[in-house]
């Protein structure tokens, strides 16, 4: 039915009513009092989702900036740097790395396998000179649905004494628990379409006080994501540059949703929609693409047997008006990606399932009687 | 009155009622066709606004964003470089183009003042060995609402053979004649909360064959500015990151608004409405901070005597809710400015003249016969 497509992808995730009728607002000026009251506000907001008394740095741009901008501001040409590899954003990270000429090691896993906090632990306790001077890791990869064991690597990290952690925490922040202080994560990274529940356009830096540290060394040219600037103007409760105003209101709309939820609540609710979607997937006897304990809290990956994955994505669409993500470069055809992040009801998740069931059994492809993978869901809300 | 506020700042700018519903439609996926076709439609429009046959990429991020893209992708470390600087936006791109390690020759005139096309042709023509190989400037300098010569700066830019043009068009685009093809102009920055009477998040860079040549050799450092991989996704109609998609929604509606109304009534809307400004303030005694000839079509700074500036501008938004731009860094308190760029009709004009006699007056600072402004004012748009 046209206009009435529901978003099960990582992001951009469905956005509240409440929230788009922020976005309609007429902008106000951005250097006006009204406007550095929602600057204030959202960045006391931001903290308290991150869990964190360090510095929140909002910038107008894709999560890719944010994630840019922590690289950028902390590290200096030629710095040895860790990156774990296991998906599209890992690899992308090693990319902005070296297009900035740092000297890159990579961590690798396959796509679908988290990464092994080991090998960051033994290239760490071999640096004994402490020329290693950030790991730079994905919390949540978006591309396979595994979630990297973020305090364990970042405990490594600590232990090495010397360098910071940049975590790409794009698709976790939000869905599960960060405590960005508690755990020492010197900067973390996310977007506005995530489990922020807003359309696109802003991103986030959180940075602690040995992040700043490093950038009163670090000398990579950068302009527009100079976070200095953004540090002097939030202290002002204002911007460096024109930001997207209207994005803004939005955003002070739904952090004060997620206030009002708690966020004990969020990480429970979306660990509720994961283990209901997993189990789910199992009992209509679907292969799971990463394993159930590194599977993440955003988006579950399929991957199908005998039916190519976007045959599913595509009736799932003109049947059900469900938008699912499909694989990305190699995984194209192999997998779909069920979002189940953000702005995500228990509608949506018994919703997803019988579709995929009904999607499946019209395919000719349903490997289990009809209704077990939903009667396995509902199962899992009503229990857990 | 709460929620009356007129904005005439040099921006955010009006946003008509449509455009702003349109931000208010719930996102799609940005890898979906219908999105593909909004990118489609809008690159091919803002060809047209741009008058080009040249790419034209939307980047997600404020004007400032766009400018330095445009620098950082035609330029390597160490270049040499004419920046033009008479205000705010010509000093940033100084900053800018220190930022990456160019080597800034700088061609100043004085806040109020434009830019000598001949200082340009003098500098160029001494570069016998064609080291230099950009001019960085601002076409309409907003912090001092003067416009610069830009075709005649360009014209000894093309005599100087090697050098190309990068030009802040951000207060000038859609505003004023820029033919980028005739003119030969290499690149020209803008932002979406200007002429294109959207809200800020939007910006856009164009990019000439030789700018693209340019590309070729650039050596700068950068991955989310990196224009070569929005020349590949715009081909494909998408872009390299998760865009501000509901601007994408504004800007398709607010371009075709602006394909309606015509490129040249645009322009000839605007010339009228500077001229009424301009000598609507004239007629109540006021003196315009820059020269008529000088005047930019986006804003008029104005340089009253005997007050502060700030008392009007304060005073005009507490009693007409209209809201004035102030002066910045040394001009604070001596100008304030009147933007008449965007979504702006004769109502706007009339009322910020009538509301500036006014205010004048209870001040007791009205150096005319009260009505003689905005006589003035009417008689302009009754015969121009």
């Amino acid at each position: 039915m046209q206009d009435k497509l529901n978003l099960m992808i990582p992001g951009p995730t469905p956005v509240p009513e409440n929230v788009l009728s922020c976005m309609s607002k007429h902008p106000i000026g951005h250097r006006s009092k009204d406007f550095q009251e929602i600057v204030q506000k959202t960045t006391e907001q931001l903290k308290w989702l991150h869990q964190t008394t360090s510095d929140v740095l909002t910038i107008t741009g894709s999560g890719t900036a944010a994630m840019e901008a922590g690289i950028i501001n902390t590290l200096s040409k030629g710095d040895q740097v860790i990156c774990g590899d296991n998906g599209k954003f890992g690899e992308r990270w090693v990319k902005v790395s070296k297009a900035y000429g740092l000297d890159v090691k990579v961590i690798k896993a396959e796509w679908g396998q988290p990464l092994d906090p080991n090998q960051f632990r033994m290239m760490l306790e071999r640096d004994i000179e402490k020329k290693i001077k950030a790991v730079i890791l994905t919390h949540s990869e978006t591309s396979t649905g595994v979630i990297n064991d973020l305090k364990a690597i970042n405990n490594e990290v600590k232990n090495h004494g010397e360098a910071i952690t940049i975590a790409d925490c794009v698709t976790s922040l939000g869905a599960c628990n960060i405590p960005m202080d508690e755990w020492g994560i010197d900067v973390i990274a996310s977007g506005s379409q995530k489990g922020y529940m807003i359309p696109p356009g802003l991103s986030f830096v959180a940075m602690s006080k040995r992040a700043w540290e490093a950038n009163t060394v670090s000398n990579l040219p950068k302009f527009y994501l100079d976070l200095k600037q953004y540090l002097n103007t939030v202290n002002k409760n204002s911007n460096p540059f024109t930001p997207a105003i209207n994005l803004y209101f939005a955003l002070e709309a739904s952090l004060t949703m997620m206030q009002k939820e708690g966020l004990n609540n969020i990480f429970t609710r979306h660990a509720r929609h994961q283990k209901a979607t997993q189990e789910g997937i199992k009992s209509m006897g679907l292969n799971l693409f990463a394993k159930e304990e590194f599977g993440s809290p955003a988006i579950t990956a399929v991957q199908p047997e005998n039916v190519d994955a976007e045959n599913i994505r595509q009736s799932i669409k003109n049947n059900f008006d469900i938008l699912l993500a499909g694989g990305q470069d190699h995984l194209k055809g192999k997998i779909f990606r069920i979002g189940h992040l953000g702005f995500v009801n228990d509608r949506d998740i018994v919703s997803v399932i019988s579709a995929l069931e009904s999607t499946l059994d019209k395919l000719g492809k349903l490997n289990a009687p009809i209704g077990q993978g939903i009667a396995k869901t509902i199962s899992v809300l009503n229990n857990e």
